[in-house]
């Protein structure tokens, strides 16, 4: 049980972990800040927080728990925002989809109390964002992944880990390295080739037909393309190096396939898309995983 | 009505289209033909087809219907067995998925009886293949998209397409190099982009631990790559011209969004992704429309 929740944040990620904590019990007395005062209040009005603070700083006065609920971008001046005022017990956690440009800005501003500091990645979300669409619910049941590093303290990611596993997700822990491997393999490789294709096909003279005879094949693959833009330009900003090895990795899978196609190597064609049509049919959608 | 249809080909898709006619009354009698004879046996018992023919040529003879459901690559081989009992009255129809080059083997076979052949590709499928799972509902509201060529002859085509539409399915019409585009772009593109992500995944060394942590827009996006090897080999060589066009456009906006990621211009790569979003967020599923 947490006495008083600094929320730095109050969109659709902040805003349902506000109301997920208020719901299981797990917090006393909430109080937010956004950049935006008008969403503060909106938040206040809502009753996703208790209390509107006119700056970050005062929105961690008092908190024995954060939560950094902001744009990867913005982790670092978030950070430098609250520094003064992080007390030695207290434990601050993150939301973002990309973990060592987090932990890097956290080992940076914060020094020698970055172990107060747990950076988490709930895989959760939604095609809709703002406090408005904020649910108490966004968090049930999704994976969390948790990515400490040498210095974090073992009360804090104890106690983070608990917090999450409260609120019904699972926990795994990993290094911050091997979980912006794995996104970037898993989501920021697809999504960038999701948009890819469908710029590739729109900026053709006949997209627009072409577009008009696809099917459910073509839905599938390409919903991920319709992600939001700013949250996507800084996850793969952010995940860049990552990302390119994974592109890496891919554009020589792909070349492996393009020319056994040109040659009209059909067996080793066949061989090929045999072993990534098993590697799908095996593969098992994740407890609790989500975009 | 037909009285007689010659079936070659008695699996997934020519049993389907067997049991469609039938049910819809019309056809009088199905006469059928598969490579394999136990197939065609298990089509007869399955009450698919009526009578079991030896030959190709055997399940043609007095037929003003054929349909040839063998994979692409088959046929011009399966036309030059069967051209021998063409009647100028009959409707020669294929399901092929790529058109230009079951259009240039009915060419090179039939000659100057090439018109009474009208190459169609409705857009179906299933998971599963073999007569066993043959389901007179597979073409229902399904797109058949025709391609005919020049010397096509008017009255096999309307026949065709009035065919079509008595099954349920919205019929268009396009060029077999159109169509051939639009697939690779729409469909056999996406499959390969598929194939190579699941490859290039499971060559890594913690290529099982990533895809452990996939979540549901992996899922969908993947899910194509489970595709029959065997087709989507065939397809992908067939049709290996346009991939090939399709995927040089693939790759130039695939790195138009790399560099700008790599150098770090957030405003161009926001504009790029929002193009992307935009364009998948405006599409809709196309009536009738299949992978």
């Amino acid at each position: 049980m947490f006495e008083q929740l600094g929320l730095i944040g109050c969109g659709l990620m902040g805003g349902s972990f506000a109301l997920a904590m208020k719901r299981a019990g797990l917090v006393r007395r909430v109080v937010g800040y956004s950049k935006s005062p008008s969403t503060t209040e909106r938040a206040r009005q809502l009753g996703v927080i208790d209390v509107e603070a006119p700056s970050a700083l005062l929105a961690v006065s008092g908190a024995d728990l954060v939560l950094l609920a902001v744009p990867v971008a913005a982790t670092e001046s978030t950070l430098k925002a609250i520094r003064h005022l992080i007390a030695p017990n207290v434990l601050i956690m993150d939301v973002g989809s990309t973990k060592r440009d987090v932990v890097d800005a956290a080992r940076r501003v914060l020094k020698q109390d970055v172990g107060v500091f747990v950076p988490c990645h709930p895989a959760t979300g939604r095609e809709v964002s703002g406090v408005e669409n904020a649910d108490a619910d966004l968090y049930t049941g999704k994976q969390v992944v948790l990515t400490p590093i040498e210095r974090t303290r073992t009360v804090q990611l104890e106690q983070a880990e608990a917090l999450w596993r409260a609120l019904g997700c699972p926990v795994v822990r990993m290094s911050p390295e091997t979980h912006d491997a794995a996104f970037a393999a898993i989501s920021h490789l697809p999504h960038l080739l999701a948009f890819a294709l469908m710029n590739s096909i729109t900026a053709q003279d006949q997209g627009a037909k072409f577009l008009s005879l696809a099917g459910p094949g073509f839905r599938d693959f390409s919903r991920i393309a319709a992600g939001d833009p700013e949250m996507w330009r800084d996850v793969l900003v952010a995940n860049r190096e990552e990302l390119s090895a994974q592109l890496s990795h891919f554009q020589h899978a792909l070349s492996d396939l393009q020319r056994v196609i040109d040659h009209g190597q059909t067996d080793e064609l066949q061989r090929l898309i045999t072993r990534a049509s098993h590697a799908r049919a095996n593969w098992q959608l994740a407890s609790g995983a989500s975009d």
